[in-house]
């Protein structure tokens, strides 16, 4: 080392302790791909997840969090950005013949950090990254899909071990504060890409026959007939072998995260790292991902901090939207973020104190796309009570997207359908595809969003107010579908000042 | 100039000659924006368009050239690719909210055309580009609304005719052939957004109190009172007055046209450059712009050869697409593109003789958004007698776009239906609004496309073959939509050979 980069390293080494007046220097974030609540501590009696537990306990375990979006690449642009998807210009899948990219003016964590922090602070990705463009989300150290296999990276856990090490090396060696996103790709399905290694890639890497090895993965084999089945789902052999998959496949995610974790241990994180962990969107199944039902936007959400004084082991029952991550990793680096009244919110104050419930918290939704064929936006807010949907093209039936399509589950619902056979299901493929324009849902007492409240007359003024809240949302991040479905947007020339929503006369015809 | 530099000169001069064997050198795509036929050669009886006549005296004029998307960076994207817009991923509007922008794999002309001559054909373009990413359209001289005021650079010709003279003077300094895109922005609407220069922009640089001057320009005015109507428009006054305010865009950019062949003239350029003139779609009216309709898809299309032994002051009747303007101007600068059945083919082999109709002559059509939230595809195949439209999201209102939503035309037809007031209009709002899935009309007996014979059984035959055709385009080009809106495309795992659509069990709801 020469004397100018000993000086170098003294000054940023000052910098970050004049910055950084908690325990708090550095941020990890893990993230599930496709994953819900099957874990132990969300209560999944099948589900073993002792690494993911083990966190929960030394964190904050959050009962309420959403997802703005249940789609893959919008879900990780919010988290990215802090905007909603309809905001950041990321409608659906980033990869393929999707091609969808953050607007031109969009600004992204990793781009934001460097720049605020004259490089001061170090980003990293391992795994799955699937938004762009490249310059939009330029970490400075990236090991992803774009020059990887994507199970390699994705749900190789020894991989992931060795390049998070080799990260924290260099951030150590640098002696620079980091932001690490390890973007597992479990539990996510595959079956329609790679279907020799199992519905939900479960079998790859587990050193069975023709499987290969994952070095540090430890396979739990799930026997289906013990497992019991969530209610959204239908209750069936064919659906109790599909969780066995995603439960084995949901254990070497779990076990990659005991393996990060115990990597800044040993390089000695694990006393200023804030860590979160949380999932782009529900699970592969009806009613789950790419809906806005609940089963498609709870989601799982740790928040552990190292920091002695903050909250551990305990739950918090804080409406929170995944569009927060960005300014809760933000804040933990002392950065500020716009602070507009519906914008990203920091999720740091709740590691001190349990808000009081009001009973106008409320967390919003926007999902438009997923694949480029399924064209069905809508719009949501979810109160602690109440759920309002707005389907934007409900004259079309709810689009299915290839991934699923093939699952064994889906495969079975759309077989009972076509030969008229029973299936126990809570509803029909024709209610799942035929959907209302307004879906109004008491969550309380209907979690299961089974009786749509939109048309009762008891319910117009919950109704008119969330419609009324919901447009305000929209109106207030930009949302170009601000109009849709029975008008047009205008916004420039007389209407730059004043945007309105004007009638195509539909209800006319 | 060094000793080196008239050798590299040299040099190029001769690869040029031993490159190009007959007349044409370079090409120059003159490019309208939303204008149709309405010009004195396509019989137009008010709209004076003097230069494009003469332009069209000098080559052969085409009577039914098609564009195979009605929107304007879709087009753009087709002219400059040679695939479809569900091929090129140019799927909408790349501008603003809209971010469509081509795939990543796309190769695009000016690209193409560097690097397939070493970089010994200059390209350029000026005025309006419209398409994007810019690392996949790079000219090697842009002057475009991405660096000038969209009037300044697409409407204000003595502007374009001044960057036509640098660029063209560069070209003869460098001695390098060269391909040139002129995109004048005219005669597109500016209604919705500065209506001070009424709805064409028709008063902006007229010399007029607060409008500016065009220096070069000689505004024509139409007297409303005299024009005759189209027979696809309301014939009302206020679609009088729309007409007047297009005619005198249209000449302006008539003039601009002349202004830029004189520039090719001073230069010593007319005797070796082919002229092509074309637009990107139909005038933004009803069932026109945005619209696979006739008056959407039907293109004024003039080749202008340079070359005393093809064919001058012409018609043809050929069936061509604006998808084969990409290979025609490579084939111009004697470049291959892959030959497949449904690629963009070579329209040069037409200037020298005139090909016989043959019954299955065709063009197709794909046409998938115009705005983010125009969720409307539809595909087109089009036959000398037969058009069929598949439109995959009939159960939905056709879209309305802002910019045409503003107009006039579209206020009062909308107004007179929200007040159920008589319109002489050939079809209701309702039955613009509602469609079918399936369109098939007989052009030659109705170009007005009116009569849908689709549920006719006579035609049941006729409907078939036609749907077929359509689909083996869809699949040859890989259409994404191939098997919308009733299955899933599966392509990859077990059906990666042997890509199919597999049903969405609508028909047995």
């Amino acid at each position: 080392m020469t004397m100018l980069q000993i000086v170098r390293v003294l000054v940023a080494s000052l910098i970050i302790a004049s910055a950084v007046g908690d325990e708090i220097k550095n941020v990890l974030l893990l993230l599930a791909d496709d994953a819900g609540l099957e874990m132990g501590a969300y209560l999944n009696k099948f589900s073993q997840t002792s690494n993911l537990d083990a966190l929960a306990r030394r964190g904050l375990l959050f009962n309420n969090a959403f997802t703005s979006v249940s789609s893959c690449s919008p879900s990780r642009a919010q988290l990215l950005t802090g905007q909603a998807s309809h905001s950041n210009g990321m409608y659906g899948l980033h990869h393929s013949v999707h091609n969808f990219n953050v607007l031109p003016s969009i600004q992204s964590l990793p781009n934001v950090l460097r720049e605020n922090s004259n490089g001061r602070i170090l980003s990293g990705i391992i795994g799955k990254k699937h938004v762009g463009t490249a310059d939009h989300f330029r970490f400075d150290f990236e090991e992803t899909e774009e020059r990887h296999p994507i199970n390699q990276i994705g749900r190789n856990i020894t991989n992931i071990k060795l390049y998070t090490r080799e990260f924290l090396r260099q951030a150590k060696a640098q002696a620079k504060p980091f932001f690490l996103m390890i973007g597992f790709h479990d539990p996510h399905r595959c079956g329609h890409i790679t279907p020799q290694y199992g519905e939900f890639c479960e079998r790859w890497g587990s050193g069975e026959e023709g499987m290969g090895t994952i070095p540090d993965w430890k396979p739990i084999y799930y026997d289906w007939r013990n497992l019991d089945i969530p209610a959204y789902l239908p209750v069936t052999d064919v659906v109790r072998k599909e969780l066995a998959a995603q439960y084995m496949t949901i254990s070497r995610l779990d076990q990659g995260v005991g393996l990060v974790l115990k990597e800044l241990e040993t390089l000695g994180f694990a006393n200023n790292t804030l860590v979160m962990y949380t999932s782009d969107n529900g699970p592969p199944f009806p009613a789950a991902r790419t809906n806005l039902y609940e089963r498609g936007i709870k989601s799982p959400f740790i928040l552990a901090s190292p920091n002695a004084e903050d909250r551990h082991h305990e739950t918090t029952g804080a409406m929170v939207s995944l569009l927060d991550v960005y300014a809760t990793i933000l804040d933990a680096f002392h950065l500020s973020t716009n602070n507009s009244a519906f914008s990203s919110k920091s999720l740091m104050p709740l590691l001190r104190k349990e808000p009081r419930p009001q009973d106008d918290d409320a967390v919003y939704g926007s999902h438009s796309y997923h694949e480029i064929t399924m064209d069905y936006p809508m719009r949501m807010i979810r109160t602690r009570q109440y759920k309002l949907i707005h389907n934007l093209n409900y004259w079309s039936y709810f689009p299915i997207d290839q991934d699923f399509y093939t699952s064994p589950t889906f495969q079975q619902i759309l077989n009972a359908t076509l030969h008229r056979d029973n299936l126990p299901w809570y509803r029909s493929l024709q209610s799942y595809y035929e959907r209302p324009e307004w879906e109004l849902y008491n969550i309380k007492s209907d979690s299961m969003e089974r009786h749509n409240l939109a048309e009762q007359p008891e319910y117009k003024n919950v109704l008119k107010v969330l419609k009324q809240r919901l447009h305000e949302w929209q109106a207030s991040t930009n949302d170009p579908w601000l109009c849709a479905p029975h008008a047009v947007l205008q916004a420039q020339g007389i209407y730059k000042e004043n945007p309105v929503c004007l009638t195509l006369g539909h209800e006319s015809l």
